[in-house]
This record gives C-alpha cells, sequence and structure tokens, in this order.
C-alpha cells in the first residue's frame, strides 16, 4: 500500500490507458449526497431521499460510495442503509458524474483517472471550487493516478463504446462557455489522448433545455459495441423532435471506429414534463445561481440510465409513458434486470440518474499473479 | 392448501388466541401504496419515494409485501425494487397499521386476525369503504381466519406486549367519533376478548395535533417486556409537555400483567414541525377530506418506528434531533441494528412508519408436523 497517487504529466492514450464502456464490468459505484437549497427544494429532503432509494437500488448490484459534505455526515449515515458507504468529500453540489474523475484501463487491467476542469457547465452556480475538487478525491480514494486535463469538460458530455468510438454533441463540446479558446480540431485531440479513443462522432444538440448545454448522457449513449440508445419524439410540434431526428439521421451515416454502422434503439421521450409551481415553490433563491420558475420545461430522458453490474437502473418519470420505456430496455438490455427507480427529485434539480452516478470499471487481476 | 378462511362466530381469547409482541418474530411485514393526491402532495410521487425506500429498508430484515390499486400496479411494480412482492390490492389511502388486521397467535403457534370496522378515524376522510376491506384482504393472502370485531378501531391505537398486556389512550379510544354507543368498560371487555390481554394501561392525551386522535403508536410503545418507550419533551411552553408528563406518570404508577413496573425510555419529541408553505401547495383540496394548511403543525414522534425482525426501523424528521433519537434507541435496542430512514414526506400525510407497516407474526412450526 506504498504506492504513490500522483498527478501525471504524461497523457493517457500515449500511455496505453483508455476509458472503458459503462456496460463493462465496475467495481463500485460513487455518488454525491444533495443538500443545496437553492437546487433541490424543501431543503433537499425529497432529493436526498430519491438519492437513498437510488444508491439501494444500485447496491443490489455492485458496492455504492456516496460522498457527503461534513456537516451532512452523520444526517446522511442515517439516511442510507448501512451497506452503503459513506465517506466525508467537500463538494458544492450532488452531480458525480460530471464532478468525478473519468476512469480509464489499460490492457493489462490497470486503473487510472482522469480530472477534468470543471467550471459548474458554464457557471450554474459561481462558486464551483469544492466541485472542481471532487474527482482528484475519489481517485485518491480508488488508489488510482491522475490526469489532470488541461480543459473544461463535464463526464456526462462523454460516452464511449471501450473499442475506440467516443459520443459527444457539438452543444456542449464546442460552447463558448466551456473551452472557448480551443478550435474544434484541438478539443478532438484531447479528447482522443485523454479518452483513448479513435473515432468520435458528433452529435448536434442535446435534449431540449437541458441546462447541460446538452450532454451527451441525456440524448443517446452506448447500449453495447455498435449499439445506441436514443431520446426519441414524434411529435412534430415537440423542439425534440428535431434535436432527436438530427441526431438520428448522423448516428444512421456514422461508422464506429471498428468501422460498423450503428444499431439504434429509440426511447421514448416522457412528457413533455414541467416543473410545477409547488415544486419550483420549494426552491430558495440566492445570488449567483440560476433562478428556476413555475413552468420549466425539464429535460427528462429515459436515456439518463445507469448500467449496474447485471441491471440498468432506470429514471421513472412519467406514469403514461414509464412502462413503455422499461420494455424497450427489456429489450434491449436482455441479459440485464431493468429496475426502475423514480426520479423526478433527481430531474428537478436539473439531471438524472446517469448524471449523480460515476461507475470505477473493475479492475482485471493480473496475468500472472504468482510471479515474483 | 384446501383450508377455508371464514369469518369465525366466536372471540379469540376464549379460542385461545393473543396478540403477539411487535418485538416477537415476524413473518413478513405488510404496507399499502399512497397515491391520493389530497392527502400527499405532488401527486403522492415524494411520498411513493420515501414508501419505496421504506420498504426497502425493511425487506433488508424480514420479506415485505405492498397492496397497490389497480390504476398503479404496473407504476408500483416499476418503483420497487424487485425483491418486495405486489399485490392488487383496494385501499382508499395507504395506513396498513390501522386498516390492515391485528394478527394474533395461539399458544400452538397458529395464526388468526382481528378485522376492526375504521371509519377513517372518525372521518377524515368521508369514503372508507375500500380500507374497511383491507384488513379481510390481507387476512386471506396470509391464510389467516378472521375475526370480525364490533367495534371502530385502528392497529395503531394499540400497543401489546405478548405477555397480557395492552396500552391505549382515551383521547382515542373513547372518542365519542369512533364508539359512542360503548361504556369504557364495555370497551375493556371488547379489548381483552379480540386481543388476548389481562391488563389494560390507559394514557391520556395523545401526540399533540396527531390526526388520529392520539394514537398510541405515536406517543409510546413497548421495546419489550416491562419496558416502553416514550415521547418526551422538556419545554414547558410546547403543550407536548404536559401530555408527556401526565403519560410519564400513568406509566410510573402502572405495573404490567405480570405484576412488573415499567421502565421508561424516553425519547426526545422532534421539532415542533410545521407543514411549510411550498409542501402544503402541492395539496390539492376535494370536497369530503380535511384540509391542511401551511403552518399546521406536524405529529412527529421519534416512537413511530416500527420493529422488523433484528432491527428498529426509525424514522428522520429533524437533523437536529435524529441523531440523539438513534443514539438512544441503540442503546434501547443494543441486539438490533437502528436503521434510519427519511421519513418527513410520510409525516406529511399524517403518520409515519409504524403507521403504515404491519407485521405478520411468524408462526411456529407445530410441535407434531407428521402427525395425522
Amino acid at each position: 500500500m506504498h504506492r504513490k497517487f500522483t498527478t501525471l504529466k504524461t497523457r493517457p492514450a500515449a500511455d496505453g490507458f483508455y476509458m472503458p464502456a459503462e456496460f463493462a464490468p465496475h467495481q463500485r459505484c460513487w455518488m454525491l449526497w444533495p443538500e443545496r437549497a437553492d437546487i433541490w427544494r424543501d431543503r433537499a429532503l425529497p432529493a436526498q431521499q430519491a438519492f437513498a432509494l437510488l444508491a439501494t437500488a444500485i447496491a443490489r448490484f455492485e458496492p455504492v460510495t456516496i460522498g457527503v459534505n461534513a456537516r451532512q455526515l452523520a444526517f446522511a449515515r442515517a439516511a442510507l442503509l448501512p451497506h452503503i458507504q459513506v465517506v466525508a468529500m467537500g463538494s458544492n453540489d450532488a452531480w458525480l458524474r460530471d464532478t468525478g474523475p473519468t476512469f480509464l484501463l489499460n490492457k493489462a487491467g490497470q486503473r487510472r483517472g482522469v480530472d477534468w476542469r470543471f467550471n459548474a457547465w458554464g457557471g450554474i452556480y459561481s462558486d464551483h471550487r469544492r466541485d472542481d475538487a471532487v474527482a482528484a478525491q475519489v481517485l485518491a480514494a480508488e488508489r488510482s493516478a491522475r490526469y489532470r486535463a488541461p480543459m473544461i469538460n463535464e463526464g456526462g458530455a462523454l460516452h464511449v463504446d471501450g473499442e475506440g468510438t467516443l459520443l459527444v454533441t457539438e452543444q456542449c463540446l464546442l460552447n463558448r462557455n466551456r473551452n472557448p479558446q480551443l478550435s474544434k480540431v484541438q478539443i478532438e485531440a484531447l479528447l482522443r489522448d485523454y479518452l483513448g479513443v479513435q473515432k468520435i462522432i458528433w452529435l448536434g444538440q442535446g435534449v431540449v433545455n437541458d441546462e447541460t448545454d446538452g450532454h451527451i448522457d441525456n440524448l443517446a449513449c452506448f447500449a453495447g459495441p455498435g449499439e445506441v440508445c436514443l431520446t426519441w419524439c414524434d411529435s412534430r410540434r415537440d423542439p425534440q423532435y428535431r434535436v432527436s431526428h438530427d441526431a438520428f439521421e448522423r448516428l444512421s451515416d456514422a461508422r464506429d471506429a471498428k468501422g460498423r454502422r450503428l444499431k439504434i434503439h429509440k426511447l421514448p421521450s416522457p412528457g413533455p414534463l414541467y416543473m410545477s409551481a409547488s415544486e419550483a415553490a420549494g426552491i430558495v433563491h440566492y445570488r449567483g445561481t440560476r433562478r428556476v420558475r413555475a413552468g420549466h420545461r425539464l429535460a427528462g430522458s429515459y436515456v439518463n440510465f445507469y448500467l449496474a453490474n447485471g441491471a440498468v437502473i432506470a429514471p421513472l418519470l412519467d406514469q403514461r409513458s414509464d412502462a413503455a420505456a422499461l420494455r424497450i430496455l427489456r429489450r434491449v438490455f436482455p441479459r440485464r434486470q431493468v429496475v426502475g427507480v423514480p426520479a423526478r427529485e433527481i430531474l428537478l434539480g436539473g439531471g438524472n440518474i446517469h448524471c449523480v452516478t460515476q461507475q470505477v470499471p473493475a479492475v482485471r487481476r493480473t496475468a500472472r499473479p504468482q510471479r515474483r
């Protein structure tokens, strides 16, 4: 246990590291504990309930660790079932997908991680220093060496197939509120270097009204090598129609890093869903954070699920469409258990199940354990 | 499996049946699924989250079955983890402690149950026909013979030590909105006959503002033979002070059915807690139901826990007092795991963890299984 967890000066691809797919085996899942009264209504109590339920659902399939700010530590420990691990960790909010590290493996099965710079999606809240320090803490806890990437980025902006292909959106990765000093060519080069991918598939816009500026993880994801799930919309009057159809065309035209065409599974959009007056009434407004009002369209999407070991942990968002979404997910993932978790309280905060989770890929046992 | 589950015309005590204590072994726990928009805010979604989390917590210690109205069946099935059993069952609301049966055992370990008449605590909602039919359905599902008791009563109004002692409150059992045609002597006789108890300890008022008219299960309960937990209040200006001190005096003076004095464990009252404006805003008001307004004092109590096999499932209600309450419970129940569950959403509906659960006592294996 005398290894050092330094920050490496090299780049992952050159070191033989790449980001494995979410559908590959995990060692554990990380989350954070929500508490901000200006993001989560009613002093975050309903959201904490939702996170506790989500953690419990995931923990049926893989270990779960939750990072909690010091002042909430005792309460979170009490509110989470005993088999959920609770650790002290400072953060500004609970979106670990975006503030946590992007874990990498090499062919020997060793693990490292990328710590992206974080600016709260272009500034949804002004003080994001503790969030920017989350990834390094998770990497230290996991004893994984750290690459500090020289660009603003978030885990929710990336989906990979683990076989060389990366899926991103132009709306997010090329947004002027992220890395205005970098050209598309420079951004592509950094993504290749830090994720170990060879092929980048660019979609256009993300889900309508997504506060992350169109994170890919709310629009589309890999269901397996050569297979993607896509948020779908059949209603021409809905602005999501144009977004989903454009993404469908781009995905249909694309080839992945192995030269394969992609099989596209359509997942219907819920709703449209809106924040109700009573929900908005419970959110406190402070200076320096965006004000959310009643009637605000929520960027709900069934694509924002989490793949745990042997399971799909899927958001329940709308009783009219939940059953159809779960049915499709069962067809797309016949060897996984599809588990629904009520997720409206998470959605009210601006994201969903995928946004608040981050998998730690399983480290392969070394091929020659007895040598030495 | 050709036994008949008829309604018996006899009375339990005469048949050798008695109500076992909650701290005795359980076979399973029953709950119902909340959905009323006039009781549970925001179309009951936050409450459903809370119930799902509670069910999951209990299911770590004993099997859980949840009864769900037909129109919510698909959603509840999706929203509850797969190991929670879901069955179709009509009800008007989700207070199974009060609408479910009171299970009885005899000395041979056989099980039967009491189905009390139910009038929604004197009429909190006017149509309670489906609630009144819940107990019979649960008894049929458990293949337990049924006694239909000739009085209005609720499970939350009763706590027993399983050794002949019953704890009740005058405010509830003698309330004119329950059984005005019965004298106290007649009520005592019915309680003896239907619960198989010999000694009834009468407390006075229940927790301040308790909509059930002072159910015992929010004020005090048995922690073991000769031991009770009592909601406590040290603030003279709080009306709960008088209630708790009167109960303490009565409990101090009492002897149980075995002639023992009671050891009294004080659990501090949370808060006081009030319904916030944003919470009240999410509750729809219909004719025929009580209107709940912002500022309404909530009858929160840490005594309203559920004893599962090997565990205490305790409500988390107030971050200033939760830790102290859990600490006391760990001392009172050194051989049980004390698990906190965020319960404010349940409290907003008018009750708590004990109110929404009902244990099925474990049936002892017959001493002579091979006979016949």
